[in-house]
């Protein structure tokens, strides 16, 4: 059976699955959710997924939620495919890894996905931005960057001087991120700039960065109920 | 080299781990961070954790931070030592679990840890609760119980039938949060109210729990910073 994303390739969130499926060189079928009926919302998708969000996975027997997670099972289940990204054979280098995944989910992607509704998503749906909450964010998400900045004047990757997960599961928002006027705290920074500049134009994702870079806003409204 | 885990028995992310390693039956050592003197802002303690927060942890040639990175690190190297709480051995359950790992991470530990945070902590230090905030909190908190809910009236665990990772990562923030008023959103809930009887007394954890709900309060002023 061929691998199932239930999602869009234009959500975040789903694109955070994709990239580790392009990284891994597997074949897939999206299954689109219809958000604009509330699909997401309603059965059966509450059954892949019983917080009613995107994306999920079907795969032979399995059916997973929580993007991930399910880089997670992708990179056990096929770790003789393609990139190894969790170097699941070094228990030091894998802990490494899991560390700098923890900080992504921990310390970035609470203020950088909350900057990019803000800016980019709120305007689109006629709502506005919250100036004030942009502001706590970015102020949050400086102290972060300045960690990277120096982490990664030592390390060409977050976790080594390997691509691994770490690096993968921040592209989908940081591509978002990079089209607000706040892109500047990433390009400032010379060292973070240049590991952005080389995880977003790898190879094998670009497909998966041009589709968030180029799509048609609209199939965001996904995001506009949070 | 014994396992030193840098922190304080009292603070939440500390006792993740700590949890961790007493259901592994794993010896250590607590290297108490004096927070009163900003410790943790400061080196060394920053080349343990650039974030300056508890925990950090040291094995053998490894530091690690992160409490969520910890305690998969100690689940794989000490695979054969106590409780399997990442079924490793099966990729379908260790998927699952990882699931469910990722709903406390990304649904929970956030309102969870923001109420306990103003109901407990803020009076505690003196300083007004939001009451806004908390009832904001409160909303999203009881959408995912609702979901764990109807996920405990089919597995006794998070994750299936066997007591899991993604089970003991929930217990440090719900062992504080069970003495603020609003722990009637657990007990009113039977499945959720007879996981959290079943979780919180096992055997191996009584130690960790008692020493987060007997605590002196003062030892929190590292939570006080947030
Ligand atoms: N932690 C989840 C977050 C999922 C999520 O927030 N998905 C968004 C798209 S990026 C969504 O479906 N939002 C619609 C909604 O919440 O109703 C994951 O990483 O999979
Ligand atoms: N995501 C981190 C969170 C660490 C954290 O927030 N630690 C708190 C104690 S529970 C702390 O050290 N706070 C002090 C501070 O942030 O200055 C983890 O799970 O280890």
């Amino acid at each position: 059976m061929v691998i199932k994303v239930h999602g869009s390739l234009f959500t975040a969130c789903t694109s955070r699955v994709l990239a580790c499926l392009h990284e891994m060189e597997l074949d897939y079928e999206i299954v689109p959710i219809d958000f604009s009926s509330q699909a997401h919302k309603q059965q059966p998708y509450l059954s892949l997924n019983p917080f009613g969000q995107a994306p999920a996975l079907e795969d032979d027997n399995i059916t997973l939620f929580e993007s991930r997670a399910i880089t997670r099972y992708l990179a056990r289940k096929y770790k003789d495919t393609g990139t190894d990204l969790l170097r699941l054979n070094n228990l030091t280098e894998a802990a490494i890894v899991e560390t700098w995944m923890e900080v992504e989910s921990h310390h970035y992607d609470g203020p950088i996905s909350t900057i990019v509704r803000q800016i980019l998503i709120n305007p689109y749906f006629g709502r506005v931005s919250d100036e004030k909450i942009i502001q706590i964010e970015v102020e949050k998400l400086v102290k972060v960057l300045d960690v990277y900045e120096e982490r990664l004047s030592k390390f060409k990757y977050l976790a080594g001087d390997h691509f691994s997960m770490a690096d993968l599961h921040h592209i989908a928002y940081t591509v978002l991120f990079m089209k607000t006027p706040k892109s500047n705290l990433i390009t400032s920074r010379p060292h973070l700039n240049a590991w952005w500049n080389d995880i977003s134009s790898r190879p094998k994702l670009i497909k998966v960065v041009n589709g968030l870079m180029f799509r048609d806003l609209g199939s965001l409204n996904i995001l506009s109920k949070k």
